[in-house]
């Protein structure tokens, strides 16, 4: 049964600055964190709205440089709250700390509209008592828009209220506007400069926002929708306010809407239509073609709120990408990293594949960037692409866990090659996808080298970092070596299906580099080894580790976690995830147990492959355990830091939880294979996906595996090991 | 024969901030550059002043910060200027940049008194012409005096002469002083707070310098010793003037003296007497003692330069050390590092035994500040020396070049050793070195792992850095586990012969420990490796490097020279040299072959060990080759940078060159060895040192090899592999 709301019940603890995170919408585009609307009652100083790449530099400092290093940091800024909503009684002003008591009595995110409601329950010192209601959307149609609308319920006060709509507050370059002598805001606000434009209309007010450093444009609107009838409203130099009289247990409603263009874009024309008609429609699309349907509600709960988030989080643009917190908060300063392609990706590719083809188009528009920083590297061909970054360039400040994760580049190879897989869409091979292939290829071409060990050619990947960040600078890290091999080979199928040309010398030096790839394996302990120094060294004393001391990172110098055999997250283990034909069932299972019990899981990345590999091994227990940590991570907060933003990509891994690990689903060879793991704490599960023109159904009983064909030509799955065809 | 004088025809060049380290005067605890003594013709910004050990802090800013990082920079100040002396003619100020065209006509650093003789010739835009004689020294009686005699001949002008002695010029908080706009200037003067005491005598001038965030104190006092009769004399804000007539072919003089106070002592009371006749003295003493004679002119004179420079910079306090560039320039900040103890120490242990002591001194009063270093790193047990210092804490901010040069510990404990070898000190043993080599001893065992290979036991080192820079964080470095296993060792025989008292259960883990000890090998190609992982990865492509992109550091990424077979200096040659029974000498020759070609010799600390394992390998044209390269280093300014001070480790290295390389001397089993190894290019050589009481003199000619003995009882030296008594 689908779910259809979150609510205070469903939630980690009340605490505003997670439940900012928590209930944040957005469109992709902009997102707005759930900030309680007074002034006076703000958390803290975390940003309220964020636009997805929008952003200032600034140099980054090193204790001690060195050629090559990146030179930027690139931050995500702070824009106008377009939720601040002031209220002044007879005794009492909202933008005052502690003048008004503020109870939060109810917040319900409803996933069919995208609206978030809210109740607060006011008291004035002088025990003035009010009801205010805040219902607020963002509209999902691509124009850009956020809603609000305050109802405001007298209890037992008759009197004047007064109301400000200040513009801004958390964000823009408030010191041209108001005055401010705090330093930090200061910092933070001189990032953008506001420039009002003359509005003749005086309910409404626009202006343009520019980015210091980057001159990023950003044209925003604020308009007064409704007012009540008997109150005044003056538009100021910052904003609206007005004022008007009340009577116990009279309510009286506003209605602004916050528009905004796209960066250096226009504000779109507005049209007179009906918002949550049009979010209904769009939202019951979504969740049409993502349908999940799961026997657990819990469950059930937590993976409409984590694809609702996603459909929230990515950009559409082509020139924008998903941040590892999305735009619900100013984690990670906004950096898409290898999140996007290894664990959001595949959802979009099998659900919306219209936004997957954005994702990837955005790594199309840095790949001269990404050849750029190929050649800071010394690396003579090819593109490497940033580890962590907004417009290209690497914004890593630490490289032996950032450049050093040269596997990225092989997974937004390998996420071209599953889109490809999953959609069939030959003409985003030919325009964009087949030269980031060719390109990332050439770069490990001209960056492994070949020796001879045993009489045997093998090509080699020295001083690498894999996913794992616990383990740094290494030879020939199993992750990396695996997914290049794989990228070379995608590259040669290119070239050999006409997707791109290349002379004949370089199709055979990838189909060699592909073919002899090195991958260490520990013949003694018969194990697939992380690299070729791991395995050796000794493990982490977990006995004499206090919880507290977790995550490692916070605790223990670098050096401490490298010379241990310990990992942040899933690295091999995510290598087996992805080529489930590359080992038997009983290696797997060898290593997981392998590398289980020196995984800490510090990474949010980690559970959900966890789970999928539980799953494969059947081991349903530990499956559906890391499962509902994956599912539930941000609504119990088990990383404790949700406040700064959503884990992005485990939301996506928790739909690779129950597809590729509960229905086993994966394409080799170009057809769908599906297998039945479903745990025991499961009465049922079913989900569609799109494949190649065909939208089917996947229902898992626990006896039962069915694939239907809801639209589509008909086409052959592999379900628990037999080919059928789905009619 | 023995060189008394450096001139300018035996340098590399004339730029001004080469001349200013090259003629440095200091006696270990002050340094004074070079510079032109008019503040118009600076030739730069950098500092003339330093006081060895006298340095404030600043927060280390990272791109991205973690856990047990250094926190605080250290960096030594810049003191005033006590070599400023400004002229005023009718026409022109020398003051004023370009008002004076200076040319410089003589240079003379004397060895036998230590004096510094200048001669510039001077003349105005209006042609008038001087000739200034500067003539300046440093006591080397540790009074800490600066002497300096300006001497004035007017050519052919006849009129008025202002002189000006500022005392705040490149160093101190001018902006208090003297007002100055430039905010680079005010940045570094900021540094030094300046309190000037009331002076009741006219002619001298006594201020209090106090470092900001370390506050140490330094007291100095500027004293007019002499100046023309009939020249006005006026004491100033900030230092001296006066006013007089000069006529054509006449010639005036001043002299003055600065005296500076130990960092937080008193200056000490001022002796009548002669200072060139004290440091006649003092310098006969040191020559006697580390007498060396060379048959070639020209390195005769680079190692006595050599020793020299090494004299004026080794701290003598027992607080402080010997800087990278000593106190010859602000290079490196004014660090400590493993230099003393691996290239400078066998110097001085050998000639000047208690300046040895001194040095040794001070690393053990920074042995709690090395305790709480390794509860940084997560090490339980024992003491890790910071990589680079002043106060005893880590100031590198680069952790994977820095903290991870573990070896420093064993570089320390091997220089105790050699010191107790050579001068059977127990007492120093008892009263700081042994507790240094304990504590180093059980960093060791608590930071290294066992693991069990081909049934054998190992004792091993994971992610470590080596002396190569250009090799970082891999496993098992040999140089360091050969050093670590002799500070095991060593901390065992302390132990069993009562030096120290240790649980037997930590005895027993020591020799353990070190006996089971892993130092690699490649068997298959018979040469011992460098660690675990460098020899498989690519050689560096040396072809395509143009001789422009030297040193490497400067010119391409970490990440590109991590990943390639390219050393910045000898590593594991290193160890094969301070080890000489560790191998044959076929397998030293296949070593040596094996590194040589891949080593670019970046680090000033490289040659030195080539030469001499050149010398041992009976390959006497390298051996000269790399001698002369080590001996001219800086006079030839090889590396391009000694403007930014002398480099301090090489001058020792070219001690090393002659007496472990030429003459191949080391001590085994507490007797010395002597070999005769003389190049082709030298007829004969002999030097000085003292051993356990005696002094000796070694003179090698090609075809004899002579040990005499000079003072002391006798002993027995192995000469030419046969045992002789020198009677």
């Amino acid at each position: 049964m689908q779910s259809t709301k979150l609510t205070l019940d469903d939630v980690a603890n009340k605490d505003r600055q997670y439940l900012e995170t928590i209930f944040a919408l957005g469109d992709g585009h902009f997102g707005v964190r759930d900030a309680v609307p007074f002034t006076g009652n703000q958390a803290g100083t975390l940003p309220v709205m964020l636009v997805n790449g929008l952003y200032v530099t600034n140099p980054i400092v090193y204790g001690e440089n060195a050629y090559g290093y990146a030179k930027l940091h690139q931050t995500i800024v702070s824009l106008p709250n377009p939720r601040n909503f002031d209220l002044i009684s007879d005794t009492a002003d909202s933008t005052v700390p502690g003048d008004w008591r503020v109870d939060l009595k109810r917040t319900a995110l409803d996933f069919s509209d995208g609206s978030l409601n809210e109740r607060f329950g006011l008291e004035t010192k002088a025990g003035e008592k009010f009801l205010l209601t805040v219902n607020s959307w963002v509209v999902q149609d691509g124009t850009h828009q956020f809603t609000v609308t305050y109802t405001l319920k007298s209890i037992n006060y008759t009197g004047t209220i007064q109301f400000k709509r200040s513009l801004f507050v958390n964000g823009g370059e408030r010191s041209a506007l108001i005055n401010d002598d705090d330093p930090r805001v200061a910092a933070r606000n001189a990032r953008l400069a506001i420039h009002i434009q003359n509005t003749k209309d005086e309910r409404s007010f626009q202006w343009t926002s520019k980015t210091e450093s980057t001159s990023q444009t950003l044209i925003q609107e604020d308009q007064v929708n409704a007012g009540p009838q008997n109150y005044s409203l003056i538009r100021n130099e910052s904003g609206f306010e007005g004022a008007g009289k009340i009577a116990a247990g009279e309510e009286v409603t506003w209605q602004f809407t916050r528009r905004l263009s796209e960066i250096n874009g226009e504000l779109k024309p507005q049209q007179k239509r009906d918002d949550q008609a049009v979010n209904r429609q769009i939202l019951g699309d979504f969740w049409n073609q993502s349908r999940v349907e799961l026997s657990d509600e819990q469950l059930q709960k937590g993976i409409q709120y984590n694809l609702f988030q996603l459909f929230q989080s990515a950009g559409r643009d082509g020139r924008s990408n998903i941040a590892a917190k999305g735009i619900t908060g100013p984690g990670y300063e906004g950096h898409y990293f290898w999140d996007t392609e290894m664990y959001i990706l595949p959802f979009f590719i099998y659900t919306n594949p219209e936004i997957a083809k954005r994702l990837l188009s955005y790594r199309y528009s840095i790949l001269q960037q990404a050849r750029n920083r190929a050649r800071d590297l010394g690396v003579d061909s090819g593109a490497l692409f940033a580890w962590r970054t907004i417009n290209g360039e690497e914004a890593s400040a630490y490289f032996p866990a950032g450049t050093a994760q040269y596997h990225i580049n092989a997974d937004i190879a390998h996420a071209i090659k599953l889109y490809y897989e999953v959609t069939d869409d030959g003409d985003f091979l030919r325009q964009k996808g087949a030269e980031i292939v060719l390109e990332t290829a050439r770069f490990w071409l001209a960056y492994g080298s070949w020796r001879e060990r045993k009489g045997q050619q093998e090509f080699c990947l020295y001083k690498v970092t894999g996913p794992d960040e616990y383990t740094a600078l290494i030879d020939n890290n199993y992750y990396t070596n695996r997914m290049a091999k794989e990228n070379l080979a995608f590259a040669v199928w290119l070239i050999k299906h006409g997707y791109m040309v290349a002379d004949p010398g370089e199709q055979e030096q990838f189909s060699a580099a592909s073919e002899r790839m090195y991958l260490p394996y520990d013949e003694e302990q018969r194990v697939t080894k992380q690299d070729d120094e791991s395995p050796e060294m000794p493990v982490w004393p977990f006995a004499k580790t206090p919880k507290t001391n977790y995550p490692l990172l916070l605790h223990y110098h670098p050096l401490m976690i490298y010379r241990h055999r310990v990992n942040k997250q899933a690295d091999t283990l995510l290598a087996e995830m992805i080529f489930p034909e590359d080992q038997s069932n009983q290696q797997l299972r060898r290593d997981y147990d392998y590398y289980e019990p020196i995984t800490t899981h510090d990474s949010s990345l980690s559970r959900s492959i966890f789970s999928i590999l539980a799953s494969r091994l059947r081991r349903p227990q530990k499956a559906f355990k890391y499962y509902m940590d994956t599912s539930l991570m941000d609504l119990v907060d088990l990383q404790g830091n949700a406040s700064d933003g959503l884990h992005e990509a485990n939301l996506g891994g928790s739909w690779l939880g129950l597809t590729y690990g509960f229905a086993g689903m994966y394409v080799k060879h170009g057809r769908l294979h599906i297998t039945n793991y479903l745990p025991d704490e499961l009465d049922h599960l079913a989900f569609r996906i799109r494949f190649r023109g065909s939208t089917l159904e996947i229902k898992l009983q626990r006896t039962q595996t069915n694939v239907l064909r809801v639209a589509g030509p008909t086409l052959e799955v592999v379900v628990d090991g037999k080919a059928r065809k789905i009619k």
